[in-house]
């Protein structure tokens, strides 16, 4: 695996970045589409099981040139970012949401909306315990970054007061307090109706071995936009 | 979407719940195997639309015929429990890590190994902050179904103290104590070389509006096994 913030500057042009993210954005839907309706599914066994055979060509033809691991973060001279991998916000990660959040550096703010559906399910109806923390720590982070701080997740603290149904949500998180090298984030998931579920607060933090690396290569922390 | 327990008693045989695993696992299993081979890619933009297209028509296929929304728990004559859409551990969810969680209801624990690959990245080559608590906040609910108190998340605190590389991951969970309809949940995430990386600490709880719906009905609270 890449070493953490080993990150790459790439000699791509932003038509060059444009086209990648048009180009792969599409497939990365269509699969997610497909994820939906490889669980949802009420077809025959005879269709699934050739569904099946010809995924698994699609991803051979796929694999034959891929990079060797994870997908990491880089950027081109230009300045754009490529953190496609990412678990929540990847723009090639067909696992994520997606979620796209919006950073407001003036106010150290970060907002989303998304729609969380069948693959995204805990107990029945409702969005996974585990999918709002997922979220969250994403929105979290950029909020430490909008306000100027990027970190890593130190503590996550969350309070599950009602139930979130499946269907859209709103998240937002806002810097509370920074306390040297800890930056506290205090921050909501909204459920359809605009009732806040779920509260909950979070120290970031760069840790040791990151802000060490940071330094003896003379970089600054990246930020998480 | 389905009501909150709201669950189906189906009419299945064993084998009949055997053959739909075998089929629709391995569906799931290659859709896995294409997240992964969409995110990794370096093939050309025009094998990468050729795939979309035929990723769009599959899906078509599978969408003939669907349930209208959430997959939801249903329970077979029999026993088995079809809670193919959970979002950690759904065996009809491409996008659940998959990771399969033992249960020790001996001593109230729940175990679980899995590997987290370049889906689950956040910062360069590591495991994402809300991956992490996303699989824990499901391997805590079934520590506290396993120590006989099913409930759900009521709090959650994740403490991040080292970095987890993508790879071979293991998480455990125990119950600590129990304080009314609260039971307290104490458990940790080793990365590959076994250290501790993250450690939790959860209240499980089964919210009054489930404990209402439940007592009209007459019905003990589910298992999460």
């Amino acid at each position: 695996m890449a070493a953490p913030f080993n990150y790459e500057i790439l000699d791509l042009t932003d038509e060059q970045v444009d086209a990648e993210v048009a180009v792969f954005g599409a497939l990365t839907d269509a699969v997610r589409r497909l994820n939906q309706a490889t669980l949802r599914t009420t077809v025959d066994h005879e269709t699934v099981e050739d569904v099946r055979r010809q995924v698994d060509e699609l991803a051979t033809r796929l694999e034959k040139s891929m990079i060797p691991d994870n997908f990491g973060v880089s950027f081109t001279k230009g300045g754009r970012i490529r953190g496609y991998g990412n678990a929540v916000v990847g723009l090639r990660n067909p696992n994520a949401v997606p979620v796209k959040v919006v950073q407001d550096k003036v106010n150290g703010r970060a907002t989303a909306e998304f729609e969380l559906n069948a693959l995204h399910e805990g107990p029945p109806g409702q969005v996974h315990g585990g999918v709002v923390a997922l979220v969250l720590d994403q929105v979290f982070g950029e909020a430490a970054a909008a306000g100027g701080v990027p970190g890593m997740t130190g503590t996550l603290t969350l309070r599950y007061s009602l139930s979130t149904p499946l269907g859209p949500c709103s998240a937002a998180a806002w810097v509370d307090r920074r306390d040297g090298i800890k930056t506290i984030v205090k921050g909501e998931l909204r459920r359809a109706d605009g009732t806040v579920t779920v509260t909950a607060e979070g120290v970031f933090i760069l840790p040791k071995w990151a802000r060490e690396q940071l330094a003896e290569r003379g970089e600054a922390p990246p930020q998480y936009e």
